[in-house]
């Protein structure tokens, strides 16, 4: 029997999870076209873990919904995502994701582009049909959010002097608001109370937090688990994360200069990310990371008090642990 | 004085007009993330003519609307547009739009489709403002329309044994949708009768459809006045557009060959172009198309007797015809 309470909320809400796939898979028909619907799948499948959308599912049985709605819900939180990474990887050009070819590589940025729109306004419209106006308000605001944040993150990128406050608005706003997002709408359709379902909003917001800071330490090396993505993009594209913003706050001149070369002006020589992870690791930025990681799943963790206790409220607690784990 | 109903309606809603201009300035706004509204204003100033909003104006107007809503949304359409302009102007490689260089010519692709999602979800947390599911309805389906139909338009590009119901089905995606949305919702906000409501949907779709005959003739020639777009462009592209279906439905075996090599296999000598102008001006392909254009333009008219009578019922009347002038 497996501990990791990721894929115990995986089997507990497998049923669920298949009614989301399979209401996707209905809405991307398309008779006129077909390319959506086999660009759709192909992304679907390209080995994401489904994390956002069973966060949503896991809320509303958290706060015992009976309907039916949570499935829709959990499908426009899964198409939202599914839109930005199509888009993400059209504006960093990548080839690959999870090991997998991108759909930009393998159709083109042309489509890639047009499939992502399609996704995100089907997305509204899915949203349309609960007919909830803070449901859409939630969803929309996370939107608005994810792009604005990722406009912030390429307009600081390369810049060293950039701030952990910088880095923080950064992470918040393309990552932990579409947590947040995922777990409030669970708690609103399931006509939760006011600070229920904002217990579930922090919840998700420093799930997200903490779960973007692991995925930046990742990048550095770590144990690449189930979760995790490929080491040494962010070295490579000049990002600056909080590893390099805390070894910048303590580094000798010489660690500085590394930084200041590599990332600042993005002089790299081939040794250079395997120097990058020593200097990390040697000068405790890393360690210090994790803390951070490890505060923001407390905090998670925290919000889980003002909330139903059971079994799922039991492997939310321990998802937050176990999303920090992915780095001990 | 002007004759021209689209500058005499443009006049008489200006003060509405200003007041989505500073909507939509003060909306994109953003403190931390500059580029947004420099990059949203490049591509307002961009020489657009905004008859998109106006329309939206002009159908509360002519309903008695005396709330502030329609200024919103004419501001959600606008911003729809441009945020579709933004990512047309990506997936054609385009560098200049109405003599202007493009967004992603003057900074880059990465940024263009970021902003570009950006001011979509805007558009959505605009529309969640005002708080009228049908409203929202009727946005996202127009939303979800334009983006599968420009997929179908690039599935469709390059082959000559497309249909003319084809050609509809993308046309009405692509450029109606939008064009009815924006009537609809201006009869929508203000409680106007469902056949009313019906009525202006069906004014903007034919208007809608009669525009986009009409630019599609316009790139092969005529006189290309205030509306107009860049001549070639969809030859270049490829585009089986309705003068050369009408084209290659009547065309003896020489006209059918060049088509055939011109489009077809892109196989295009530099002066093709002026001998693909030739042939549908002699075969009678382009006025057949204007008398198409003309058609949905008087069926656009039609509806306006539903609708109450006066000043803007007179002005929407004779922009139907105005449309088509363009190529007179």
């Amino acid at each position: 029997m497996t501990k990791d309470p990721f894929t115990k909320l995986q089997r507990l809400l497998s049923e669920d999870m298949t009614d989301v796939t399979n209401l996707i898979t209905k809405r991307m028909y398309s008779e006129y076209t077909p390319l959506i619907p086999i660009m759709t799948e192909h992304i679907l499948n390209a080995g994401g873990k489904r994390l956002r959308p069973l966060l949503t599912l896991a809320s509303a049985r958290l706060l015992g919904y009976k309907g039916y709605h949570h499935i829709h819900l959990a499908g426009i939180v899964e198409l939202i995502h599914t839109a930005t990474l199509l888009h993400d990887d059209v504006v960093d050009k990548s080839e690959k994701r999870r090991g997998k070819i991108t759909a930009n590589s393998k159709w083109d940025n042309k489509s890639a582009v047009l499939v992502g729109d399609y996704l995100f306004a089907r997305a509204f419209q899915l949203m349309v049909e609960i007919g909830s106006i803070e449901i859409l308000a939630s969803l929309s605001k996370a939107s608005a959010e994810i792009s604005q944040s990722e406009v912030l993150q390429m307009s600081l990128a390369k810049n060293i002097t950039s701030s952990e406050s910088d880095y923080m608005r950064v992470i918040k706003g393309k990552t932990a608001t579409l947590f947040s997002s995922a777990c409030e709408v669970g708690g609103l359709i399931s006509k939760g109370t006011p600070s229920q379902t904002e217990a579930l909003a922090i919840y998700g917001e420093s799930l997200g937090i903490s779960f973007q800071i692991v995925d930046d330490i990742l990048d550095y090396g770590g144990t690449n688990t189930t979760l995790g993505k490929n080491v040494g993009d962010d070295f490579k594209e000049r990002k600056i994360t909080l590893p390099i913003l805390i070894s910048l706050s303590k580094s000798d001149s010489s660690a500085k200069s590394f930084w200041s070369r590599t990332i600042g002006r993005g002089d790299q020589l081939e040794e250079d990310f395997e120097k990058a992870q020593q200097i990390l690791f040697k000068d405790g930025s890393l360690e210090e990371t994790r803390l951070k990681a490890l505060y923001w799943a407390e905090r998670a963790k925290s919000q889980l008090s003002a909330l139903p206790s059971g079994e799922i409220n039991d492997l939310m607690g321990e998802l937050t642990s176990f999303v920090v784990s992915r780095v001990l």
